[in-house]
């Protein structure tokens, strides 16, 4: 079997929530939202980093590793490959901030990084779409049937995410599909899940609990 | 004071809620979710007309007009126009199914269409965002700060809207931002609202509940 191992990226500092508490140790239904992923990550055996930011570096994440993060995404991310062991097969990284991952979420985009290489899950987009085409307003539509909106967790081969950080040439990249594309590997997407939301405002810990309680099933899942 | 009027477009038939009843006549805090959307607009004191399904015709929506829909979203609007008194300044086209829509961003969205012809809800988009460039999967990222995820209520210069819809080439519109701009009308986006989403699936309903106990506030909303 293959090993798995995960970079939980919680190094963020939140400054949308209107609180002090960077919203990835918020409270989620009794426990910090981060506590979630790593729990998720458990439940299929995996090695865990996780990714905290410098005020929060003492934040127990036992019997698993943490680092400290960096200035950007990327920086945060490069810190975690660096504490994860060597001989991990496959390296996932997750946003600390979707504590609704499932362990099926996982393994189901684990399979297509085995078969593909790289596994994203991503989702349909439900309201129309337009893009700017200037900075004084001006858009036009697009079809959004061509777009996917992208989650977390992403998973790669080791050796393709760790070339690609290595040889990556910026670093505002917002997820990890973009940094392997960057040079030159493929990204295959896969099937996400739409209750696997991201925290970024008070309201969606409320929206988290109501989805915690719902059954996962077909309905809560869009085609890509 | 420029009249407005308010096609609200309830015509679908809602396939993918696992259920007989379409969406938007489903129950929502002990309402229809259609309801909330004409009593937002009955609070605007705007003239109200309600496009549905062939099968719920008879769907009491008095004091206001109903008409039956088309085969496409475009019909049931032609028809939602044509039902409505000709001398409404402005109209606006609202989702059936979005019953979070709110007093605020109903008279934000008049006075930019007041100010700039058309109005348009949009947020921006938070999550990574990909663009399928072919059939078997491949697929390239997108600069996510460059688009826009468009609502309704949609209001436009009554002439400007009545007059596209008599031009416009073709029915496959998602919105009528895209259906003025096919025959060259200005799109101006204003701010949207987080909170106004669209009920597609049963969850949904959950979520809605959860968004009405919130007081809406600066925190629940993202800049354009």
């Amino acid at each position: 079997m293959s090993k798995l191992g995960v970079v939980i990226v919680a190094a963020g500092e939140g400054k949308r929530m209107d609180s002090d508490t960077p919203k990835q140790f918020m409270y989620l239904a009794g426990k910090p939202v981060v506590q979630w992923s790593i729990e998720a990550f458990e439940s299929v055996g995996a090695e865990i980093v996780v990714v905290l930011p410098e005020e929060y570096k003492d934040f127990n994440v036992e019997p698993h590793r943490s680092c400290v993060g960096g200035a950007t995404r990327f920086a945060s991310v490069k810190n975690g490959l660096a504490a994860l062991d060597s001989d991990c097969d496959f390296i996932a990284v997750h946003d600390g901030v979707r504590p609704l991952v499932s362990k099926k979420l996982i393994l189901s985009t684990l399979e297509c990084a085995q078969r593909y290489t790289s596994g994203v899950p991503s989702l349909v987009v439900t309201d129309s779409l337009r893009r700017m085409t200037s900075h004084t307003g001006s858009s036009r539509a697009e079809d959004r049937t061509m777009f996917r909106t992208v989650q977390t967790p992403q998973i790669f081969r080791a050796d393709i995410l760790r070339k690609s950080y290595e040889s990556a040439k910026n670093d505002t990249f917002t997820d990890d599909a973009s940094v392997i594309a960057s040079v030159g590997y493929r990204v295959a997407m896969t099937r996400g899940e739409r209750r696997n939301i991201k925290i970024t405002e008070p309201v969606d810990l409320r929206i988290a609990e109501v989805l915690m309680k719902e059954a996962p099933g077909p309905a809560s899942q869009r085609h890509q």
